[in-house]
C-alpha cells in the first residue's frame, strides 16, 4: 500500500523466516565474525574461476537459509536477486540450481534491500508465501571488472572501499516467527556529479540522505522511531558525506542510533579496507547477520537499511559520465 | 494474488494507460514500421557513442510515452527497467533524467514482461498509481558486448539474431482507458546445455516452453483463452525448437494464433536479420507497438506475451557455461 509518494506500508507485516550470511576470508578477520552462517578461509571456495566461487558463496547462503526455514527448495515461490557482475550472472546461474521462478534485479550495492522490498510487496500481496530475497559480491571480481585484477597490485586512494566476500539472503513468509518488514521506500537515482570510481561513497551518499528524507516524510515519523538506522555501504568517507548533507537538509539522526554497514563490517580503521566495506554483500550479511541477531538478542527492536548502490559501469566511466546513486530503505521490527 | 506454482493474478486489472515504440534504421525498414511512435535514420542518434544513443532511445519513449498518457513525469510513482548493458545503465541513467523513484531489473530480453508483471503487481496491490515499465536495446551496443564489434564486420552464422535498436515503455495505471493486464506467470530458469552466443532463440526456447505450460496449468486454461500468443525473441530458429518441444510436452498452439516478436519485427526472410529480431527492445518494441495498436483496433481481444531471456555474460560464455533462459509471460486483454 502506498504511502506518501514513495513509501510501501505493507500491513500483513512478512515475516522474516530465516537469513543466511556466508563470507571470505577477510570478513572472518573483521569484528562481525560470529554473525556468519558460514565462512570461508580463501576467495576460491574450491572453484576454478572466481566468478564460480561468487556464485557458491551465493548458493551455499540459499541453502542454509531454506533449511533454517525448515522448507525445501519447492517450497521457495519466488528467488529476488541480482549482484554486481555483468548481467547479473551470480544470480541467474543460483537460480537454475535453485530451479524456483526468478527476478533478476541490479540496484548495484542497493539490490539487498530492492529485493527485500519487492519480495516484501509479493508477501503483503499474497502473490507469494515464502520468498527467497538476496544478494552476493566477491571482492576478486568487482576490482576485475570494475577496477583491476588484484594480481595487479595497484595502489588505492583513501576513499577507496573493499568489496565484500559474502552472500546475504532471506526468506520472507507470510507466517511463521521471526522480524517483520513493516515499510519500504524506493529510491530516486541521484547524482551530484562526483565521477571517481575510488569514491563510491562519496557518490552513493546523496542517495541516501533523500531515500532517508522521503521515508520519514512519507511515514511521517522522526529518526527516533528507530533504534538503529543503518546505510549500506557508505563507508567512512561517504558517510561523513551523507552526515554533512543531513545537516544542511535539516534531517537530524541522533549518532549513537547512525552507523553505516561499510564501517561495521571491517571496524573502524581496517589498514586493508581503507575507507571500509562495500559491494552488494556487505549490507546483505551485515543485515542478514549482525543486525538480525542483534534485533532476536533483544538489543534492538526497530531497525531502519537504506542500502545504497552506485549505477555505474566501467564503460560509462570511461565515456565520462558521473556516477548516479540510488538507496533503498526497508524498516524491520522485531515480533515481539 | 498467487493462481497456481509461479502465476500472479490481477483482480483489479491494471490499465496500459499508454505506450511508446522508438526505433532505429532497421526497425524503420520492417515491416512493422508504421506501428512506432518515432523512428531514428541513423543509429547515433546525434549522440557521441553508441551507449548514449541507446540511452536516448529510452529517456524519448518514457517522454512520448508520458505524454501520450496526459501526465507529468511528476506523476509517474516508479520507474522498472533494465538493458542488456552491464549494470543496465541505459535504465539507470534514464532513471536519472525521469527523476523518480527507480526499480532497476535485470532479465535480458525478457525484461519487457519482467517489467510489466512487476509493475501490474504494483499496481494491482495499490503501491502505486502510475507506474512506467519498459526497456531498451541498441544493436551496436549489443554487438560490441556480448560478440564483436559490428565496424569489425565478423561473418554470423544463420543461427544468429539481430538485435533491435529500439525501446518500449508503457504506463500502467489503477484507471483511465485502455487494454488491462489480467495476469503474469513467472518464469523459472531453464538450461538445456546451448552454449552457443550465436544461438540465442534455442537456448531460450525450453525456457519459453516451460512458463507456456506453467501458465496453462496454473490457471486452468488452454491456449485457445488467447487470440494472440507471442513469445519474445526466440527468432525462426528459436521458435521451431520451441513447436518441437511443445510436442513432446503435448503443449498444443494452434499455428494460426502462435507467433514470436523476433520473427514479425523485420519480416520472415530478412537479409540482415538472419533468424530474426531480438534484444530487449524487441518484443518490447512489438508488444507495446504493434499488437497493443492490433488490440485497441479491435483486431485482437486477448494477448499472451511470452519474453524470452538469456542470462549469458561474455565472461560466463569464456568460462565455458551454457545459456540459461528464462521467460515471464504477461496477459493482456482489451477494455471493450
Amino acid at each position: 500500500m502506498l504511502k506518501g509518494h514513495q513509501t510501501w506500508v505493507f500491513p500483513s507485516k512478512p515475516v522474516i523466516k530465516s537469513t543466511a550470511a556466508v563470507g571470505g576470508p577477510h570478513e572472518a578477520k573483521g569484528p562481525l565474525a560470529n554473525d556468519f552462517d558460514l565462512l570461508h578461509g580463501d576467495l576460491w571456495l574450491g572453484q576454478e574461476s572466481y566468478e564460480k566461487a561468487e556464485k557458491k558463496l551465493l548458493e551455499e547462503a540459499c541453502e542454509i537459509a531454506v533449511r533454517k526455514a525448515g522448507l525445501k527448495k519447492q517450497d521457495v515461490q519466488f528467488f529476488l536477486c541480482g549482484d554486481l557482475l555483468n548481467q547479473i550472472i551470480s544470480s541467474g546461474f543460483a537460480a537454475r540450481t535453485m530451479g524456483v521462478p526468478f527476478l533478476g534485479l541490479y540496484g548495484a550495492c542497493s539490490t539487498s534491500m530492492e529485493s527485500l522490498a519487492l519480495g516484501s510487496l509479493i508477501v503483503d500481496s499474497r502473490s507469494g508465501d515464502n520468498v527467497l530475497c538476496g544478494t552476493v559480491s566477491h571482492n576478486a571480481t568487482a576490482e576485475k571488472q570494475y577496477r583491476y585484477p588484484t594480481e595487479y597490485g595497484s595502489q588505492k586512494p583513501p576513499t577507496a572501499q573493499w568489496t565484500v566476500t559474502g552472500a546475504g539472503v532471506a526468506i520472507l513468509s507470510s507466517g511463521g516467527e521471526g522480524p517483520r518488514v513493516t515499510s519500504a521506500t524506493i529510491g530516486r537515482v541521484m547524482d551530484m556529479g562526483i565521477s571517481d570510481p575510488f569514491n563510491m561513497g562519496g557518490a552513493m551518499a546523496p542517495a541516501a540522505v533523500d531515500t532517508l528524507t522521503a521515508h520519514f516524510r512519507d511515514l511521517d515519523i522522526s529518526p527516533r522511531e528507530y533504534d538503529l538506522i543503518a546505510t549500506g555501504d557508505l563507508g567512512t568517507v561517504g558517510f561523513q558525506i551523507a552526515a554533512d548533507l543531513m545537516k544542511k537538509h535539516r534531517l537530524e539522526i541522533p549518532g549513537e542510533i547512525f552507523t553505516d554497514c561499510g564501517i561495521l563490517i571491517f571496524g573502524e580503521t581496517p589498514p586493508e579496507a581503507l575507507a571500509g566495506g562495500s559491494g552488494c554483500g556487505c549490507s546483505a550479511t551485515v543485515t542478514y547477520g549482525h543486525i538480525l541477531n542483534r534485533i532476536k538478542k533483544g538489543e534492538l527492536n526497530k531497525v531502519l537499511i537504506v542500502a545504497t548502490g552506485a549505477l555505474l559501469s566501467p564503460i560509462s566511466y570511461q565515456q565520462k559520465e558521473s556516477i548516479p546513486g540510488i538507496a533503498y530503505a526497508v524498516a524491520i521490527e522485531s515480533s515481539r
